[in-house]
């Protein structure tokens, strides 16, 4: 996610802080952050499950570092600085870091060939139409549209959970489907509070889905108090975040 | 590449008709395809490439084998079936063949997880910003926005141009870089006929890969007979064309 050009909070808060505190020091692999951003935390969660060292740095929007920017010209977060090379994309990152510390465990995208497929096809889902279905719904100002994009966004969490074995997504271990929509799920308060969107709306599966996830260590120790979210939720729900994402939506093109 | 419901002729021709004649007896995996798919030629090339033992299938749009259905309900290709489990979306495919035939190579994304990530990075540029430009160029009627999307098509070749260090895009290994933009490149007659693109005009360095990744026996022989494409470039030129990518560039979503 790219900063949308208004007023962020510049530290994270609550219990992401607490975790910012432990990863101060100088490592091998920085991991350049955005607080807020439910890209950034997809990969925050992979490095906290798998108990990889690395350094949390805080992009301030409106400060970005020389050096950020010198090995990563479009100054997107997440992105990690790894032997002084820059990589980004959240679930290129989490793919990288099974690449990268092979010995450090959990493998989220298992070691199996046909498993390994089956869970980036449904990744492939949550980017393709899961997550611009969140986001549409979320920028919809016509009341008919909301309807419709909520019908929508309802129907693709039940394709999603049609094909979850329970309690986790592959069944009793956490993978990296559970890691690229759990954002998403710490965050549909704001289509709650805004647009008619309900976990039992969805089916008793996907909120019993949800209250796991949301309760998971990783998960939620890497995110912040929700109060500091409401001025970017306002944004987007009122259609004015500048946002890349809210940009290339508007523009009927895919999220970047 | 979903069957757009308008005639299609049914075989692979030209060269790779004999690599179908080739692939007919029984194998674990099977290959089911669309001759004329541009998606379906890049998991073609890597079997080739690889040297993997397979079956090819081809997938006839009004005829679908019930068995195919059963496996992959959405019907679309390419689609492999690999002890008896489907598995679909072609860069997925891709990967798949990398991690279930280690010893079958060359590795198309290299052994390197810095490397791979970059692969990955720049595989995710060619599908959101390259692929839907160059259908959007297709489909484009009005003259101000053919105008308007051959530049940000050739902008976007420009950029992965860029960062490609010769003579391939990796340097002297093919890679999977090559392999997701090739079938977009045998095919690039139609906007040169039909939309004033050349690859002279977008810079000498893409002219010279083009004619090279044209050339390399895995890509040459995938590719079938042009005028068996003409009569589907001609719904997508006319914008009369149904396929699912059609359909979602249409509607402003992400193209399936």
């Amino acid at each position: 996610m790219s900063n949308d050009g208004a007023w962020i909070h510049d530290v994270a808060t609550g219990p992401a802080a607490k975790v910012v505190e432990k990863h101060r020091e100088p490592q091998e692999l920085i991991f350049y952050s955005g607080w807020f951003c439910p890209y950034v935390q997809r990969t925050w969660i992979a490095l906290e499950e798998k108990g990889i060292p690395y350094q949390y740095k805080e992009v301030n929007p409106y400060k970005k570092e020389k050096h950020f920017l010198e090995i990563n010209p479009k100054g997107l977060v997440p992105a990690i600085e790894y032997k002084g090379k820059a990589l980004y994309e959240s679930l290129i990152l989490c793919e990288f870091l099974e690449d990268a510390y092979p010995s450090y465990g959990p493998n989220l995208l298992t070691t199996d060939p046909y498993a390994k497929a089956y869970i980036r096809i449904w990744l492939d889902f949550i980017s393709k139409t899961i997550v611009p279905t969140n986001l549409r719904l979320t920028m919809a100002q016509d009341p008919a549209k909301q309807k419709e994009y909520l019908q929508e966004y309802n129907e693709a969490l039940r394709t999603l959970m049609g094909k979850a074995k329970g309690p986790y997504f592959l069944g009793e271990e956490f993978s990296l489907v559970d890691v690229a929509i759990a954002p998403w799920i710490l965050r549909d308060y704001v289509l709650s509070e805004n647009r008619g969107y309900s976990r039992e709306g969805v089916s008793p599966e996907w909120k019993a889905y949800c209250e796991l996830l949301e309760k998971r260590p990783s998960v939620a120790n890497t995110f912040s108090e929700k109060k500091y979210l409401q001025p970017i939720y306002n944004r987007y729900l009122s259609d004015t975040a500048q946002s890349a994402g809210a940009q290339a939506l508007r523009a009927g093109k895919a999220i970047p």
